[in-house]
């Protein structure tokens, strides 16, 4: 607790001196003002962030961590729970989604066990900081303990300053879990105040009936649980999850450290309204990426107040839409290193 | 009229066959099916285009047709004339916006004077394709003869048929001129038998007495030319532009060699429907990028068929989105050639 709570004394607002400098010259660079859109904000908030007029995201990773759920039992997954042990030991080798993904743009991938039901060989390239095996089933009772839930978000600060201290200067958030749709859409039903019908989607490939039974047991979860709404760490506690927790944490801790944060799908983007609960500063370090097809993804991005770049019609997390918002970044700086301005090129618009 | 007539000959349809294999092993990947969503259908398009179910997309190149319009006269831009031949010649020096994001997937950038009302300078970097000192003004007669639309397009054919025998593999086209979105409303109303005032919009920064005036001089240029909508040439000739039917070149002439075009944002749309006009199996050769912040974006994207993968609020033109658009693609691929099959990983999903 004591280092989520100086993190969060560590998160201060962007520097809006340097972010005036860095619009005036976006402004002012050889194109029609604003006609450059979202990259000319990325740049503008990078400067902020960063408190330099030509900031450098060169150095990117996806953080990925990975976790199991307790109310797996109560048969809301179309998949073995085994796959988030399978398909977390992929990661390390190169060969899943994201991995292809983060490529273009060499970001490092960088996989956490926060929680996963099961022993992961020695030398599998993945990060022991296993919580616990997997959480508790919520439909039952809590998901963890309070202090267990402080540990995940610890988990994740420690995390990123360990990556950030090697000389990461952008990071994007991913996860794997089976069964964390289920727990997100309990998470944002809560903080979003929204009915759990409204907002539970397919995940990897519920029919509709496993979509009725779902939607069932995250009602029942709130009603036994009963999560209070105003307190994050609450939340996550009762109807969340390690990975999700791990993902706030990652985003606090990079705030902190003043490091822009990618965010990537619906799971996410919850895990960025944990954080924003915790602290509501760390929603200035956040840059959006892809609009999730899960059913709850646009409420996500309303409730967090980002708006997706890219409409892919994607959904597989593991960080994937985060690491498909990379190369954009990229150009977002190279637009503000690379043109003149008006003045330089001695135009007159 | 030789060269367009054989290039339309030689624009074939995807290859069936190779379309399904390619789908049957992305669905097989490590991935709930579906989940990499256009991703996907990128992947599976390339290999109909190319015969080639792991094609290349390595060698990048954004073909920037330049020209003038006379309409210009008509007070229809906010900005003076100059700034055509001005911004044409910062291209080759690597300082726009197109040519920033460019540089971030090694995009070569190929400018083309196809009708600029001036004279370049010697070794400015530009091809000189003049056909003449930009169009005529389309509110008084036709912007230009059939023969110099059909000029236009070989020229872009010739363009993207030598770029494409250096080795460039996926091409994206941009433009800049001086007044081409009234062009680009001319003909999209007339293409989509839209009425001009649901579909002008701004350009690069008109005020609203400003657009008034802009839908009143593109009514009076419908009026006075009557272009037939059936005839895509006829449509070009009367109320299109040079750089227009050039880039409606640079797409047949892709087409024809099986190499895939990403379209940028209004213009760039305007002129594949040009194309698609001139021959419809043009259209399963394009990749779509960003949804232009111009009024009529939206409308020509529908009317073209296809939906923008980037919501970027960008209005700058040059190929900047489709510029912006290559990493994506490179993701796909990257997808096809790195991910594994739940068989190969020994998972059962």
């Amino acid at each position: 607790m004591k280092l989520l709570q100086k993190i969060i004394k560590n998160i201060q607002p962007l520097d809006s001196e340097i972010m005036k400098k860095s619009r005036t010259r976006v402004d002012n660079l050889i194109k029609p003002p604003k006609s450059l859109g979202k990259l000319e904000a990325i740049t503008v908030q990078l400067a902020g962030i960063t408190k330099n007029i030509h900031p450098s995201v060169e150095h990117k990773a996806i953080i990925i961590m990975a976790a199991d759920h307790g109310v797996y039992e109560e048969g809301v997954a179309p998949n073995p729970q085994s796959i988030t042990i399978e398909q977390t030991l992929n990661f390390p080798k190169g060969l899943t989604g994201v991995c292809a993904i983060g490529e273009i743009s060499n970001a490092k991938i960088v996989t956490v066990d926060i929680g996963i039901n099961g022993e992961l060989p020695l030398n599998s390239g993945v990060i022991n900081k296993k919580i616990k095996y997997g959480t508790d089933n919520f439909a039952k009772g809590p998901a963890m303990t309070r202090k267990e839930a402080v540990d995940a978000i610890e988990v994740g600060i420690e995390i990123a300053q360990q990556q950030i201290k090697r000389g990461v200067n952008l990071i994007g958030v991913g996860e794997m879990g089976i069964t964390n749709t289920t727990a997100s859409t309990a998470i944002l039903a809560v903080l979003g105040n929204i009915p759990p019908k409204e907002i539970t989607g397919k995940g990897s490939g519920l029919d509709s009936k496993g979509i009725q039974h779902k939607i069932k047991v995250i009602e029942k979860a709130i009603d036994i649980n009963k999560p209070d709404p105003d307190d994050g760490l609450d939340v996550l506690a009762k109807v969340g999850g390690l990975e999700i927790g791990g993902m706030a944490g990652v985003i606090l801790g990079s705030a902190a450290n003043r490091v822009p944060v990618v965010i990537d799908g619906y799971i996410a983007t919850v895990s960025a309204l944990i954080a924003k609960s915790i602290e509501p500063k760390v929603k200035d370090y956040l840059i959006p990426s892809h609009a999730s097809m899960e059913l709850g993804g646009k409420r996500a991005s309303e409730l967090l107040g980002v708006e997706p770049m890219l409409y892919m019609n994607m959904c597989l997390g593991e960080g994937s839409g985060a690491a498909l918002a990379f190369p954009i970044i990229d150009a977002a700086c190279n637009m503000n290193d690379k043109m003149i301005t008006f003045k330089e090129a001695s135009m007159n618009p």
